[in-house]
């Protein structure tokens, strides 16, 4: 950890670019009074010499790094460039929203998609950390105990796990269980009885928030004595087409569902078209529920009754938990948090009037 | 720009900790092979001496910056956080998008928001560059000329305009107006003759892409000698609401256009509830075109005519400007480009049959 004899030196670029040592000073910290060509000239020098000026350690001291780095580890974050058009995602989201609440903060985010393989993701992280380029990480993630994580939590630095409850990290989850819970509390006060419930598509991995979301559909339907058909359990892509599709599916099918349950709002929106398209009148024939309360659920036909998402509560609470932890305050004690849920009941859905039911 | 005598090496941290050279350097280089009290104790020393290792040097030396900033001059991407909800935005998918090209590319993205003013805001940017921060800057910005990027570039920073044509800079922007023409030529040849043009907000610089798309208007009004009414040429603030609002007011107003342009889908999604809930029929009643070709367009009702902005193509060429400016290349000669718009029609606008016209 010595430093090298040979390593260059400002004076040797300005030997190099036949200049003086202020020349090459005044260029590494004032260029806006060095001369175009001049600067140009020195800065070539330094490229080629691979100059690393001790300026860059001293701009790490004066510059405090503020940054952050938002990491997606899962495939929810992809895109798909084939169709690309200008699109909604919950994800989106919350990166933008994250981003807002650590600007407030004096903090950037740096937002990074996940590595080929485990190993480059770890290695990845780890020198924006050693190399002073992030201050810590907020880590969206769709499964429990992500080894990459455990690896770097084991090394000090400074995490949040944001949307999934993980017990061995900091996190910021929602309360989907009881969100679903509530929807079908809701939807049999309307008079509903036979009730679907749409996921969007599984990493495998279990533990995720679309499993508690249908634990949640489960546990109500225990409560309310119903029955669950196997053919009401269906996964979509969480694309709005494959809500059209399966709302259509559904209605067709020889056990018609009374209820549509959906676990993302862009689903249940393809789903209120599907149904439309086909005459279904909604609430009147069929209710619909979506998740995560966006703004179009206001104009869309008919509104969407949808679980509202806490997405500004838990980036705020995300971000907050890991500067205390970047700052090293002392642990407040609510370092896993989970945010309630809350039920926006529009026009897709009937209100507590089971009479009403034809 | 000589070595402070008094700089704190790694010597003084190994003394101060009661530890050897190398546990430092290991904590440094090989956090991994360290006992975790033993790493918190070193890491605590390190920070309570303001040690800056030339291990930062070395760090981004070995690890290339690799990073792009993406700025937003301009109040578009300010957020409403008092009523807070999910939503879409054009400039949330503008962000995405260059975050994925980038990523492609092997470049993080870092976002940042506008500084309070420009010399601020001028001192940050510089700082990222300086700081071996950022190799390259997008910058989102609404008006041509803006002092902060003149300087910028001045200083020989690698820099892209996205989004507005800016004759002293690099930049990839749309044709706003020709889309605009095109749309009143789409209308008209369905019957239309009198054609209202909502814009967003303004920011009063002039030079912006709304500015163009209304020209684009004109244009097209005069070359098919129609009549421009001052009452049909409304702002919105982009929002879905402000669609809703602004159709209604149109469709009740004394002299009723016969076609609404609005300078992107969310005003237009809410225009189209907005006439839903009159029981006007679109397009039959009144035609309505929007602005985006968000994915959501395919699914209101009814679906909207939209023109399609290239912001795949247009994040694609930004980077790929960038990268060659920040690696060297010499200049291709496409450094300004200005992609083309194109209209999708759906059934919120008639297709060409002027007598079918009621």
């Amino acid at each position: 950890m010595q430093e090298k004899p040979n390593r260059v030196t400002i004076r040797d670029v300005a030997e190099a670019a036949g200049v003086s040592f202020q020349t090459v000073s005044l260029v590494l910290n004032h260029p806006e009074k060095v001369a175009q060509k001049t600067l140009q000239h020195v800065r070539a020098v330094i490229k080629s010499l691979d100059f690393v000026p001790s300026m860059a350690a001293r701009s790490l001291r004066r510059i405090p790094t503020r940054t952050l780095a938002c990491v997606f580890f899962g495939k929810r974050a992809s895109y798909d460039n084939r169709t690309y058009q200008i699109q909604d995602t919950y994800w989106n989201n919350v990166v933008q929203t994250i981003n807002r609440v650590a600007d407030r903060a004096g903090y950037a985010v740096q937002q990074r998609s996940q590595g080929a393989d485990d190993e480059t993701l770890y290695e990845e992280i780890r020198n924006l950390f050693l190399g002073g380029r992030i201050d810590g990480l907020i880590a969206v993630v769709e499964r429990t105990a992500h080894p990459v994580l455990l690896r770097l939590q084991e090394q000090g630095f400074p995490l949040v796990i944001f949307g999934t409850r993980d017990a061995q990290f900091s996190f910021v989850a929602q309360d989907n269980a009881q969100a679903c819970a509530e929807v079908v509390d809701h939807l049999v006060a309307g008079g509903c009885h036979a009730l679907a419930f749409i996921s969007g598509e599984r990493d495998g991995h279990g533990n995720d928030d679309v499993d508690e979301r249908y634990r949640g559909y489960r546990a109500g339907l225990e409560r309310h004595g119903l029955a669950m058909q196997a053919g009401w359990n269906l996964a979509g892509d969480w694309s709005m087409a494959s809500g059209y599709r399966i709302a259509q599916q559904l209605w067709n099918a020889a056990q018609r569902p009374d209820g549509l349950i959906f676990a993302s709002d862009r689903m249940a929106l393809g789903a209120l078209k599907g149904l439309y398209d086909l005459g279904v009148r909604v609430p009147h024939d069929i209710a619909v529920v979506g998740f995560d309360n966006m703004q179009y659920d206001d104009f869309c036909v008919p509104p969407l009754t949808s679980v509202h998402s806490p997405v500004l509560e838990m980036a705020d609470a995300a971000v907050r938990m890991l500067l205390a932890r970047i700052t090293g305050q002392p642990d407040p004690g609510d370092s896993q948090q989970v945010l309630a849920t809350r039920l926006v009941v529009r026009q897709s859905t009937r209100s507590a009037n089971p009479g009403s039911r034809g």
